[in-house]
């Protein structure tokens, strides 16, 4: 049996107790059937989000083209749906229902926590305690409730997150272009490695140190050797905490709401969580399987509801 | 004689009254060569600020770049900077002057006015009162000042605009995704017609309303059928009066530092900022060759300066 969770950019493959993300973007080439094709005899838990990327018109679309894709290569393939059950079929229900996966596998264990899961996109930030209340909820019912929050450790756009940087102490607002992303800022404040920079650059330039201050540069319409290296580890900086205090005012409102203060966290920024909100570390608990904490969860709800 | 702009996405070519705009991303193949083949005899005034595109790793390379495929194809081709001078070699002065060719061509006429020339992707908002102070002014000067915008009729991502949309009266964040740009909210909204939507959409699908909707639905995650026609169009609306309250703001903070109170629009959007702010629309008084007014206004610099 098999976990698999396919987002736009991303499918992750649980097995045993091993991951493997494929960078799979499905406004491209989107090689599911492909990447999958080891996995023909397998039962697989699958779950998606990917169905809202802009290559569908409607979510619709996406779902047929999910279910179609992913059972080509694999026939048992069970989708797990926002009313927490499996289909066989391509219903309205599969559309991001991942989160919920990691919630019904969590719920028990951890009834008296936030979950976190921060991944290279979004963050989702669920409160376990009324798993009942969770059911049946879009993606922007979540938006709407704090538990979605388009924050990422890798791919967010800075100007998306950003209106205004400060450069020498003087506010300077951001290009609203494609020029940097959280990557970029992660990798310059040192909080991933450059090992860890797994997504395409805006640039198509490298990874290396250089190559993400000049990206950073650039978000002000700057050369590097224009404002210098110690203004672009600057905007890294700034980057960085508004992440972490956007993040903390969403978990405010949902902690405020519930009363709940212990937090649980996975996904590639669970170290980044529990470094910053003293969380646990479920990369710690179930090691890198928590990295793809849904496709895993899917498999292991599967396998308990026998 | 002629006049050029070479952007990031967009070329244009003046030529005695009327205007050519090439959508020439320099970022992919950019057929700079191309487009100016058939002007090889002819002098021309150029200017630019496609250096700033991430396709160059400097402003330098970029610049570079630039005058050599322009010289190809006109080798009489003179370049203004930003000490408002023209030079024949790649200097850094060439970067983003653009908009002071514009001030250079205005400031006697209009020396009492603010004159906002509104892009496709950028709005430059340039009081024309002080010439002086506006020489050797970089882009991250002008962000700094509130002379440059980044705010543009067509090609502005809704995600860098705006945090949050009412839906159905309840603040809803946006996806920090490329799902939806100004020309959606624009045509939608009425503000464009169809035949305005000149730049690429950026899920690939039509510029006819349905499809502008569909985009607009998904800066919340939402299918149209989700949310319903009327609540994308009223996220269009609220990106509309977003951009009219921007640029409000910035407009304020300039004349209230100068006491201008008079307007002189150009560019693409001069429309919009004549309805919205009462200006002089130098659409009316010079025709079309004031949607691409940097390469009309380079041109006319370099024949009263003879």
């Amino acid at each position: 049996m098999i976990g698999i969770d396919v987002g736009g950019a991303n499918l992750k493959v649980v097995e045993d107790n091993s991951v493997h993300i494929h960078y799979c973007p499905l406004w491209e080439s989107a090689p599911i059937a492909e990447i999958l094709a080891g996995y023909g005899e397998e039962e697989a838990a699958v779950v998606m989000s990917g169905e809202l990327a802009d290559c569908f018109a409607t979510k619709d679309e996406g779902i047929a083209f999910i279910v179609r894709e992913v059972k080509k290569a694999v026939p048992r393939a069970l989708f797990y749906g926002t009313d927490a059950r499996f289909h066989d079929l391509p219903v309205r229900e599969l559309a991001a229902a991942n989160w919920l996966a990691s919630a019904d596998f969590l719920r028990e264990r951890y009834s008296d926590a936030v979950f976190i899961d921060m991944g290279s996109t979004t963050t989702d930030i669920i409160p376990l305690h009324n798993f009942g209340h969770l059911l049946g909820l879009r993606d922007i019912d979540r938006l709407q409730q704090g538990y979605l929050v388009y924050i990422g450790l890798l791919r967010t756009n800075l100007a998306a997150m950003l209106g205004t940087v400060l450069i020498s102490g003087t506010p300077t607002p951001l290009a609203s272009e494609y020029f940097a992303v959280s990557a970029d800022a992660h990798l310059v404040a040192g909080t991933i490695a450059s090992g860890a920079y797994t997504v395409p650059t805006p640039d198509h330039a490298g990874t290396d140190r250089t190559a993400c201050l000049r990206r950073l540069a650039r978000v002000v319409c700057a050369d590097l050797d224009e404002i210098g290296e110690e203004e672009a580890v600057s905007i890294a900086r700034q980057a960085v905490e508004t992440q972490v205090a956007n993040i903390s005012d969403t978990l405010e409102r949902v902690t405020g709401e519930t009363g709940i203060r212990r937090i649980v966290a996975a996904g590639i920024g669970a170290g980044f969580i529990t470094r910053n909100f003293g969380a646990i570390d479920l990369i710690q608990e179930l090691g890198s399987v928590a990295e793809a904490l849904p496709a895993f969860a899917a498999l292991e709800v599967m396998r308990r509801n026998g």
